[in-house]
Formats: structure tokens, sequence, C-alpha cells
């Protein structure tokens, strides 16, 4: 199997799974718990925070554990703007955001918030002005994802978020940094955001687990509520096999940030040739996330695509997984046509993935333009 | 080590463990994604929903995966209040709840809704008729649990339920059944909730996974929000190796509920024989569930005892592990003075617990009063 599907999920790391196997069956302990057991699976959670913080030059204590992206961003939105929202009344949002943003942004609608909506503009962008100028003395939240899932691109919010904070103390900034934490190089003291998301399954940790970072100081109201365990923000026993996992796979992947850039971009260049050369349309943008590969395939629907490269053994996806095959909200909104939407894939390495994987790709689209493009003469 | 925290937190099952792994490792495809290697991982979500819903005589599309019991209540609570309860404003809930039932209630109140309390009468019960009274035309919810998880009580809501459904049919009932779920024969096609609270971790599945049952047709208010998974109920992709080793666990255990409810009424009794002769009083109920055992041990401080019986490897908990060594509000609600609470433990067992194991502790009991009680003459 040829697994590009990396924006999607990923293979869980043999280190992480070990962990999480070593948690469930020999340190099983509640961390809650008075005694050395209980202690012992708190220490577990101690390192976690320890190590994922460190990844993003954080302090331990801004970490709080969650279940993932979606509860992170749910809590995230919908805890800033509770507290900060009580008098200004309006909330800001990017077009392209996961929709477990976009549809927490749509509660504070109901309400009664104001939401604003940033779409891209005709260069397909979504610029530092743009995000400032989004903005104003009465907006309580601006949330702006680091990276887009389906496309790449890389939001310039370690620019924007700054000038905002410093224009509008006022405002508090999220950030969903799925795609791009232990991609990027992200440091939360220069970012500029007060809270950011981040996921477990993204990075080779397992499915149910995920985190925020919270600035020390930013409140953020708790969406679980219950036996006040991590400071009360978020109630309910800690999911120490997941979270120690978690911690794990950061633990391998944090040293080696710049050496799999290097080879993930080395990988999308040699895709972007190979498959222009097919007279394919590369959608992400030049200088997207390497990670993620948005390919116009002229003709073909992208399910259908899709299909053919799996019983080659490849597996890509149409769109996101999450929109389960319906028609991309998001590339729609980055200007594409419904006619180039309908025809995309995606494509997404992780360090697993060789050359040969690409060229393998390459040879299945090939296989499939000629196979099935209806011949329009 | 003799652990006898089985309600706090239990070791994983071999057989959860490698369930677990096998979909972290060899089924790590995204359950939502189109490709054949997607639908494994959808198809062990199958094989969990038909698993779980057929150890509670539901049906599969009754069963809603959440993050673990505090999720579960937190959404059934607020979920159900926010739609039932838009012209019904009265909401009730139990004194001994979970503080993840109790805390959700609270979130009620900062709604506007009027939230009544039932606490236990001056026989430390809550009645039949103590549920149903508590019940009007106005009442929107009511929750009440299954089993206390300090304790031991059941609560009579397969009586109550019932007829407070007939009564008041646009009241909808809610039970937190976790500390009865694979323990007591739960059967929700007569029991009269409209949505139960069950939890991995508590029987021997990892923590940080849960269920909801939601009744065919009855409406509960996602709490999460996002991509649509689970029929838009409890959106963000589904934790498939921690639910496929729930599912696995339950299996385990489905059909020996009897046998290992047996099991645990012979510790329960032997406990009681011997911790009795010593001199302790046994606050848990006759009739309670077995697996659970509240024990006064007269002038010695709940830690004190806890700390000593562990330097002889037996894990028991003080109260329980969410309140970490707070005085019991379960305890103080079902009329035992604050000298009497301040001197519990708890015993919880499982199906891994031997008569040696009961034995071992009632020594260690024993040599705790001997060496530690103050000599009051």
């Amino acid at each position: 199997m040829i697994y590009l599907d990396n924006a999607a999920t990923t293979a869980v790391s043999q280190k992480a799974a070990e962990a999480c196997m070593f948690a469930m069956r020999s340190c099983y302990g509640n961390p809650s718990s008075l005694y050395h057991f209980g202690i012992e699976a708190e220490k577990l959670l101690d390192f976690s925070r320890e190590t994922i913080s460190g990844a993003i030059n954080a302090k331990p204590e801004e970490i709080f554990f969650t279940s993932g992206a979606t509860e992170s961003n749910n809590a995230a939105v919908m805890g800033l703007a509770s507290v900060y929202g009580k008098r200004k009344r309006r909330a800001v949002v990017t077009g392209i955001e996961h929709p477990s943003c976009l549809e927490a942004f749509m509660r504070l609608k109901e309400e009664g918030f104001e939401v604003a909506v940033i779409m891209p503009n005709k260069d397909g962008l979504i610029t530092e002005d743009m995000l400032f100028d989004s903005v104003d003395e009465n907006t309580c939240l601006l949330s702006a994802m680091l990276v887009n899932n389906e496309t790449g691109h890389v939001l310039p919010i370690d620019r924007a978020f700054p000038r905002i904070k410093k224009a509008y103390p006022g405002c508090m900034l999220h950030s969903d940094c799925v795609q791009g934490f232990m991609k990027l190089h992200i440091n939360v003291r220069t970012l500029g955001a007060d809270v950011i998301s981040i996921s477990g399954h993204k990075v080779h940790a397992p499915k149910g687990v995920g985190a925020m970072w919270i600035k020390k100081g930013v409140r953020v109201r708790p969406l679980l509520v219950g036996g006040g365990q991590q400071g009360g923000i978020r109630s309910g026993t800690e999911a120490v096999p997941t979270i120690y996992a978690f911690a794990k796979s950061v633990e391998e992947l944090r040293g080696n940030i710049s050496e799999r850039y290097e080879h993930a971009t080395g990988l999308k260049r040699l895709a972007e040739g190979l498959l222009r050369d097919l007279g394919c349309e590369i959608l992400s943008p030049e200088c997207g996330s390497p990670y993620i590969l948005s390919v116009h395939v002229p003709g073909i629907k992208s399910e259908t695509v899709l299909h053919f490269l799996e019983s080659k053994g490849i597996m890509v996806s149409s769109g996101s997984a999450c929109s389960k095959g319906k028609k991309s909200r998001v590339l729609t909104a980055f200007g594409f046509s419904g006619n180039v939407a309908d025809s995309v894939i995606r494509i997404s390495t992780s360090h697993n993935t060789s050359e040969e994987d690409i060229k393998a790709l390459a040879d299945g689209v090939s296989e499939a333009m000629k196979s099935l493009v209806k011949i329009k003469r």
C-alpha cells in the first residue's frame, strides 16, 4: 500500500503504539488517585505536557489535553467568546477553516454574535492585511488556521496576529494549527496567538487525542465540566494511553522538523513536475506546506481517480476525509470553479513517503487519464 | 499489587489492548475516507456499535461514541435540555450524581433553568416515589444515576422512569450508567431512559472512550460540532483504536454478567464480614452493587488508611478518585456525619479480584487500626 493521505490521518508510530500499550497494561492507574500507582500515571501526563509544550516553545502548564482537534477548536472558539465576548459581540473567522472551527462560529451566531467571514481574495489568498483589517474595536475573537488542510495554504498569522494584538489587545486570537504542528516550526511565544489547537492522529499518534495550548493568563470557559481535572479547564479522566502515545510521537518528530520539511519539499516538487507533465494543474500554492498537494486532474471526477488509484494500492483523498466526498467548500472559497473542484485529488505525504511512492502515483494518474478521460473532440 | 480501586479505573484487558494495537498499527485509515482502507476502519466502528448496543439490548444506530463519561454526561444533559427545555424550564438531578452530571446542571442553572436537586431521605435512600414526585408538567429533564460510584447504591430508575414517562411524556430521562454497565443487566428497552452514559475505562477498556445510548427518535443537540461524523450528533474523527478496544472488552464481559455478579457478591459478603469483625462500619447498602463497598474505619483518616494499605501493596480509594481527597459530597448527602465521611475507604472489585485479595485487605485494615487508631480512654 502506498499511503498518500496523511492529512486525513497517519499510521501510529511503533514507539507511540508501545507507549499506549504500556499505559493500558502496566500503568493503568487513575492519575487522580492518591496512591503511587495513580501518581505514576500522572507522571506520564507530566512527561506528555513537558514534551508537547517543548515542541512549540510553550510552558507545560499551558497544555490542555482534549479528545482531538474538533474538541480543541470547539472549546477554544466557544470558550474564548464566552469569556471575552460579553461586550464585544463580533467574531471573525476565515472561510477556509475546518468545519469544527466554522461550525463553532455558527454556534456563536446562534448566540447572537455578529460573525464575519474572511474569504480569499481574487488571487486566492488571505493576506496579512486582510486578517488585520477584519478586526475592529468590537471584535472579541479572530480564528485563522495556520495551514489549510485541503490545499496547504499557509496563512500569514505569524505576521498578522502580533499586529492585531498590538492594535486591539482585547481581541483574542485562535489558530487551528493541526496541519502545521510538527511540520512547520511553531513558536507560540512569537506567533501572537492566545490559543492554538493541535491533534494527535495527524502526527502519528492515535485518533482520539488532541490538545489546546492556552497562553498563560488567557481564560477559556470550559466546554466539558465535571471532576475538575486539568485545572478545571477540561474535566474528565485524562486519556493517559493516547496522551502518552501523542507525546512519544512528538518526541520522535521534534528533533527533525527541518529535515522532514526538506524531504516533503522534495517530494512535492517531484510530484508537481510529474503531474504537470501529464497535464494536471497544481492548485496548491508554491509557498504552501510541502506536505499537502492539491491537484486538478482534468476531465475525471475526484472519486473516480481516487478509486482508480486505490486499485493500484495508492491512497489519496478527494478533498478532505471529513467531507466524505461532498463538494469542497474550501476549493470553491479559493476561487476554483465547480468543474475544477469536482476533479481534484489531495496528496499528503509524511516522512514515510518515498520518491518511488510519488513516481507510482504519477504512473497511476497517467494511466487513469489515459483510460478514463472522456474524449471531447 | 492488590488493586481494589476498579470503580476509579480498571486494567485494560489483553484482548482490548490488542484490539487497540491492531487499529493503531494495521487498520489506521480514517473511517470517513472513501477507499477500502478507510472502510476497514469504519467496519471496526460498525462492529463496536453492534457489540456495545447488543450488551444493553439497544440498536447499533443508537450508540454514539464520545471521549468518556464526562463528555457523555455533559452532552446528554445540555443536549437534551437544549432541545426539550425551550418551554419547560425546570430540570431535576439527584444530589448524589457524578460531578460531570451535576456540573452540567449548574450550567443549565446559569442558562436560566430552575434546577431541583433530589437529596436522599432520612434512611439514606432515593426512592421510586421520590424520583416520581420530583417531576412536574414543567420539567424537561431528570437525570438519575443507576449505581452510585462511591457507595454502590442502586437507584430504582427501572421502576421510576417508566412511571414518569407515562405521566409526563415530555420529560426526558437520562441516566449515568457508568458504574452499572457490564456489571448489572441493563436493558434499555425496559429501563425507561431516553439517554444513558457509559464509559470504557471502568470496564477494562482504555481511558478516553465512552458512549451515549440515545433512544431512536430522541433529539440531543450536539455538544461537539464540525465534520458531521456519527450522524452529526458527535463530530470529530472517531477514536477507532479505543472504540474498538472498548467493544472487544464488552465482548469479553457480556456473556458472564451474572457469574461476575455472583463472584463480586461473594467478595462483598466476605469483606463485609471480615471488616465488621474488626469494628468497621459498612456504609454501602445491603442491596447495592456488589462491586463497590464503602467502609468506615473508625478513628483513622481516609488518606491515612489509604497510604497504610498502599505500603502493603493494596490500592483502595478515599471517596472517589475524581475528588482528589476532598471531603465527599456524596457521603454527606447520604447523611453520614463529617466525622464518618472523613474516615471512609472505598473498595471496588472486578473479576480479577480474589478472596485472597479481600483477606489481605482485611489483614491490612486490622493492622492499620492496631497501629494508627488513637487511644481515646
